[in-house]
């Protein structure tokens, strides 16, 4: 598994959870602008990768800004760090000499089997791999995003931030022809990290556990001013709990739009769930979580880790 | 109160409780084209009054396509006829001499007081009136409409049929400045015709209660086949409902924009629940319903009516 | 022929050859926000007829802003009162008691043969005419608007005033089914007021010859500021010329559609004229002027005018 | 200077001219689908030099679809193998083993001062470079591309193919601050290949003399077919015309903005002569033509390759 990502609270989670787990193997990291900067995403997962004892796995820094549009970050949700609220001071391992997309290219290339793409942040990165680069696509066995929504969004009314920031970028992805697998809001808000999982995370008793806690007690500060959740989602290891264990989200095949135009819309996920529009289905849409068994696995992951 | 409609299932049950209601005043029942052709729902606004023993009460036709696009009726959902399922031969009064847009006129400013216009289908008449008679719009109380949601739509993912069929008539009305309540599929879809509402339509014993049962029972076959529905959702009711008895129907103040252009989500309503988007809130839109206080007022008034 | 227009410097030219010319019979003027707002459309309109002696034409007020959007004016044009330059102090007659739309329907209605409305202004009153009263058009012998343009716009690269102003009135129009005349601006920016045309108009020795010469100075100055054009572009008086004689305007039939939606070109007028789309050809389009002919059947309608 | 094309009949013309002109000095030539796939660009680019006798010139083939949306190839005006006419039957050098990308980033990188990229097909390429690595920009003196207009399209109305192809990538290569200059169809539809211009080319008496005439003689037919044109017009050497003698474009430095929306204009360049939608000017676009001045150069540099 490779994962690209923009640190980011819940990315940092997905990583742990991807460094910790038994059957997870991952093979790199790469990071692009979202949440916040490029320069903060990158040392964020190079620290997240330092604080989990995974200094070995390489980071690759990717593009800085959408494919068409500017950057907006969420520093009203992630701080001004991008990784706002624990101490996270920890020698880290030099970031590779290459780009992100060179990064994957070769980690793809390289492998024995076809590899997962599992994708946490704005598709610039993968958008500009498949283009880039269309030969490495039989080595790519899924590419399995969190974004977009069936429903609601939470950037505007009906677009998530993955998306909004880099519509084109989604949609290159998404009309690929590579098998897909899109973990979006309808269900990524169902993962709520409720006083009780902050409680078990600090229970834990580790330097990792007690990160977790902080992160998210940050994180709930952030969704209840910003959204007035009681509870703040944490999207992005769901995706990554989906590779490790398919029993803990279930999809429908569907049609996927990405809404490129649009006045008030753009960056939407049309999701045809009725297939009342005729297009073909060709992406594996979440349309539920084992809640429980979600948080059985990220615990047990960080758990592991120790530290 | 006046109902601009396009029976349709829903929108007949939606007229027997605007007759049916003892705090009900219905002045008059304009139509337009949307679920079937103008000349069909004007028939069968015809029928279902008729029916409910009120001839007395003014039927105008008014559009017979959207204000911009052209008309795609909802013969899947509601039949060749419009109203098909039931035996609906009745004498019916003769149709007014005037357009739908004059009699919303005369009826308006002929009134003692402010009145309140209940807007069932495409909302091509509702704008007309404001855009060809602004000086009438200090006679409308406010303009309850059935149409839109905050969450998904049904003629397209994010779209619903009433506004989709005439995004630019919605526009006109959303941004006139009189107030406006809109009843969405969010809430809709709560208020579904089990088997148990059919068998209690049917256990009233009158030929109208046998009526219903007929109506919902086609409406709930072909809900099922469009949508995998199990029971059929009652919209246009609830409208009227919220004006006869406020508190069945929860609203918020929000802003509500209507996507004109997008390639894939054209008409949709874009609710900004969390006021991210710093646009003014205009509208009232309703959040909740309780389901069994409306069952209960509709049922009623099919009762009251007796026949 | 029956006029719709929003005063403004060369559609008071455009009424004054609609009085002035033997073969015009002008029923009645309507007029439109647009150019100015629409009290200030509508004196200016009650003034120029004052001035022409036509105070017998009966002129209504009709839409005070487009069916959707808001409404922009053209005050770096046309000036403060929409017709700055001359004196245009003058005893008018009153307005009709009815709607623009109301006066046009009557005067279809009441004519012995189908009727040409030449609009000059948005195309919002039309349009409201033909949504409204659908049963009017075989009254219709053809609409001649100016508006749009086969090449570059002036409100926008690509969008002419008339048509930006209201996109969804020139869809309306322009998809009626209604004949069509299109005169734009590759058309009128032909038609030039230089320095011997205002001469000619003083010439004529009448005070109308002197406030079309005060007129065109005032419009040369202000083209001169907003687009750096030498002599100023005499739109509106095409329209009615094309329909007093047809050999004065070459046109060709041609598909047209226009842009509703665009981040940049919304209200863009887009004529196939190579065919390349497919789209049915619906629209006559204006592709050439006898620009001799045009002033000499200007001049002469003035001069006719005498006063 | 680098070439960035699709060849095409007039991209060929181009690429004589950047060879036989005694101040050009090209770098290498990259390929893009555009005028036909992929595969056939290519193959013309490497005999288009081999017959200028420059098979030393490296050669990479870039992407084969547009960044978003489908590749539509330009078979009615290239013909089947997008260079038809001639009998172009000559041994070529291998393409070089890099991707079109790769090979512009190190030629830059390699150039002892910046380089001028001369982009004559879609700007797929070219947008991937800015986005992929960026930090060669500097290393760019300036983007001369053949694409737009500041008038009509050809395309579609206002939609000129080279951007229609690919508007995002023209989008993001106009507003990468690098400087850019836009030789659109308003210019390249002055230099039209006469009867006299075929008969120079003939009467040069070479091989290569003849395959122009060849060249134009086929696409005359085809711009004839399609467009009615008597003569055709040679877009891209235009550009490669203003890198070797500025004075024979005139350019004005204008806001230029690409709709990427537009139900009717998607891929338009809408180029603010006026000033008057208050954006930022960054492209040089070019707005008049010295012909004569061109077509001299053209011919002598065709007459400087022998051959």
């Amino acid at each position: 598994m490779i994962i690209d990502c923009d640190p980011g609270h819940d990315d940092a989670l997905a990583l742990l959870l991807a460094v910790g787990d038994p059957r997870a193997r991952l093979l790199g990291v790469t990071t692009v602008a979202g949440n916040q900067t490029l320069d903060k995403t990158t040392r964020n997962a190079q620290r997240v990768l330092a604080l989990a004892g995974a200094r070995h796995i390489p980071v690759a820094a990717g593009c800085d800004r959408p494919l068409v549009g500017e950057l907006t970050v969420a520093e009203d949700i992630h701080g001004a760090t991008g990784l706002d609220g624990p101490d996270l001071d920890v020698p880290v391992a030099d970031v590779a000499d290459v780009h992100a997309v060179e990064l994957m290219r070769r980690l793809i290339t390289g492998a024995a089997e076809p590899v997962t793409v599992v994708a946490l942040g704005p598709l610039t990165n993968v958008a500009l791999l498949l283009r880039r680069h269309p030969e490495v696509t039989p080595g790519i066995r899924r590419i399995v995003l969190m974004g977009g929504s069936t429903e609601r969004g939470n950037t505007t009314p009906y677009g998530e931030f993955n998306i909004v920031t880099d519509p084109e970028a989604a949609d290159i992805v998404l009309r690929s022809g590579v098998p897909a697998t899109m973990i979006g809001l309808n269900v990524t808000h169902q993962a709520l990290a409720t006083g009780e999982v902050i409680a078990e995370f600090r229970g834990l008793g580790t330097r990792l556990g007690g990160v977790c806690a902080e992160l998210m007690t940050y994180f709930a500060a952030a969704y209840h001013r910003a959204f007035g959740f009681e509870h703040p989602p944490v999207h992005d290891p769901i995706a990554v709990a989906r590779v490790l264990d398919p029993s803990i989200v279930r999809t429908v095949t569907a049609p996927v739009a990405v809404e490129l135009a649009g006045t008030y819309t753009r960056g939407a996920t049309v999701v045809d769930l009725h297939r009342r529009t005729g297009r073909p289905s060709t992406v594996d849409v979440a349309v539920g979580l084992d809640v429980d068994a979600f948080w059985r696995l990220l615990m047990t992951a960080v758990a592991n880790l120790g530290r």
